[in-house]
């Protein structure tokens, strides 16, 4: 087998056998294919797609080119979640409790963030002396005495992905959905689930800008995951707006830990019980509508609650923090943002407001950088909000004074103004099952 | 500016600026961007094409990436005449001394042949003691003197093609008509000619196989060679049929010097006066039509054979070849191919026919392979003819009679028979000024 006859099968509108697709990935691990006839191939995907069982074969040789978890030590059913990423996307914090409380096991091994987005390894680290990294024998433990962990992932998944990325990323290939589907789903069948809901992100603040295209991702991935023999539905939720008020570490924890206490933002605490209902009701628990009953009442009775400061303490962290959020470190300075003019906010570029909390140090521009847990934005107004001119859009939070200016430009820059209220885009847009 | 940016703009469609092009090549001569970026973008251009704008400067940026030949010390019109490559195309050695003998100046650089297609420069050298390797000025001056001089490449040109070549080579991006008129024209323009006749071939023994694409090709190349200031035309010629009845070097230039002696082939002896008729015309001598009829002269009275025999002997080979062509140097061994059917012969692989001869010695596999000049076929019958069963259809010629049944295999499973007379195709396809 040649890779040459590969690209020329694919670059003339072939369907690629599970044999070439695999000879492809092998060769991509071990280094034996030349990087320009990966990027000619990663183009000719571009062009031409691939079908499903290509897309499903393609994940399935990502996922197998490295170690595989294995959860069977874990009794009862896994559930996960996995969001495509966005701006203030503190879900898995509030929805890992939610549906634990209810018996159905999560054991979710998180990522952290990078460029305009957060990662929920990073915001756990900011609950003082929580620890992310955790044998595998104590995690499957630890989910099976409390039903719940969240750590980092100690090992390499899926490491053909890492090469084929950096290689997409230089050469104008990443935007092909599936590729996209590939890198996603094998990283995530890695892990040993039994039940994953996508949190599918779309417009501005994703990497997803059309509805059209986050819904033809989500089908693709389900697709490929019930190949993979995955109960699996997912959500197509609304990344045009950042959800909830706060985006950086510690206010997105605060954040949540307020949602559990049934005092969330409605957006939030909307999006955490859908998500939450889909994935208990993939384990069996009834209806995604008698779920989602099932997931309020753990909000409501503190079960939930309770869930999260049992994780906390097992994993190191002071519990206190969640009974009493001031505990949190806080930044040494406030800044409140002033609105230039009056009108409505018709429209948020989010992802930029996701760069404004980094510009603040609330994430990394590089995999080395250090992340500073008490900046961030608390947002007071959002999109479809009125405000006066000289009214405050938002507070900004850093230990260093300096980082103010370069935020706000940018927050400012990234909020339009209108005479009339816009119509607010839905939350949720589509559930694909 | 980033290679990035403009593989992504031609990924969508976009029409790449000259400077553009320009950092492109740039950074492929001096190897400044990296090969999976040059095949990415090579695959974007497979799939989006580039307009007659960008493929001129993508050609002129090949043609610039090394030295250019300067001519202007050459007294008169130069023109040159340049094909895409075929089987049994000796034209050159009949064209250039036709052309030659009527004023014209022929300043020829030729290439040496690989894989199936043969190469002017060792069918030259198949005549004893001729040389193919002068000095610039020698060239220049041997040019003045006689009119003619048709020698290798002393220097690389184009270095810019070299590279992309070999990784479109690799990578399936050959097959790209911007790609492949940049590299022809690149190197051509390289040259410093005032015309250029183009011999567009088509057909199986040719890299085009159909002649629409051999038209697009031809316009493209006519367009670029204009922009750069070029009298141009081309001309789609058939390569479905082997030109003549002799493949291999020595026996072609017996059948050439048998057309300049007015005994040629009927179909070799057309293309080669077309070819003569639009290099005089392009150069001043009157219509196309015109300089048919003095180029059918120059045979009629000698004058052509004897400016071959002029340059043969200017280059230090032996003219009494010339005059009786039975003092080249024979091969040890012939061999006659027999028909296994009856039938007429109603089509050729014509490229398989090259590897045929290929096989017998008389071509290289590798740049680097010696070459037996006296191997070769005589095709005693060709498509369209009848063939009886166990009539000689080929005569094969070798210094190894090993190598005889491998190359009868390759011609017999070349050839394809049928019990009516096929049409014949026509031998010029078009003209395209």
């Amino acid at each position: 087998m040649r890779l040459y006859d590969i690209i020329k099968k694919k670059r003339d509108g072939g369907e690629l056998t599970t044999e070439e697709i695999n000879f492809f990935i092998r060769g991509v691990t071990d280094g034996s294919i030349p990087d320009y006839q990966i990027s000619a191939l990663c183009m000719a995907i571009y062009f031409r797609g691939m079908n499903v069982r290509e897309t499903s074969d393609l994940t399935f040789a990502v996922r197998d080119s490295g170690e595989r978890l294995d959860f069977s030590a874990i009794k009862g059913i896994r559930a996960d979640k996995h969001s495509t990423g966005g701006v203030g996307d503190k879900t898995s914090l509030v929805v890992g409790p939610i549906v634990a409380s209810l018996g159905v096991k999560v054991a979710k091994m998180s990522g952290r963030g990078l460029g305009h987005t957060g990662g929920t390894v990073d915001k756990l680290e900011a609950i003082q002396g929580l620890k992310t990294t955790l044998s595998e024998e104590d995690f499957i433990k630890q989910v099976n005495d409390i039903g719940i962990a969240i750590i980092g992932q100690s090992r390499e998944f899926a490491p053909a992905d890492k090469k084929l990325y950096a290689l997409r990323d230089v050469t104008a290939t990443v935007d092909s959905m599936p590729l996209i589907a590939a890198s996603i789903m094998g990283k995530k069948l890695a892990a040993d689930d039994d039940c994953i809901v996508l949190d599918v992100k779309t417009g501005s603040g994703s990497f997803m800008k059309s509805v059209e295209r986050s819904r033809a991702l989500a089908r693709l991935m389900v697709d490929i995951g019930k190949r993979a023999g995955k109960k699996m539905v997912a959500l197509i939720t609304d990344m045009d707006v950042p959800l909830g008020h706060a985006i950086g570490n510690s206010l997105e924890v605060i954040e949540a830990v307020e949602t559990l206490k049934g005092r969330g933002p409605e957006d939030f605490t909307k999006v955490c019980l859908t998500l939450a209902a889909y994935m208990l009701s993939l384990a069996g628990m009834g209806t995604p509508e008698e779920a989602e009953r099932l997931a309020k009442r753990a909000i409501d009775d503190g079960s939930a609650l309770q869930k999260l400061k049992e994780m906390v303490a097992r994993q190191g962290g002071d519990p206190a923090c969640i009974d009493d959020t001031n505990k949190f470190a806080k930044a040494k300075y406030a800044y409140a943002v002033k609105s230039e003019k009056a009108g409505y906010i018709t429209r948020v570029d989010t992802e930029a407001y996701g760069l404004a909390s980094l510009a603040l140090g609330a994430g990394r521009n590089t995999a080395e950088d250090a992340i500073d847990y008490s900046a961030g934005i608390i947002l007071r107004k959002k999109t479809g909000d009125f405000v006066e001119k000289g009214e405050t859009v938002a507070t900004l939070y850093a230990n260093d004074m300096e980082k103010f200016a370069e935020a706000e430009r940018i927050l400012l820059t990234a909020t339009s103004f209108g005479p009339t209220m816009p119509e607010k885009p839905p939350l949720i847009y589509d559930i694909v099952a």
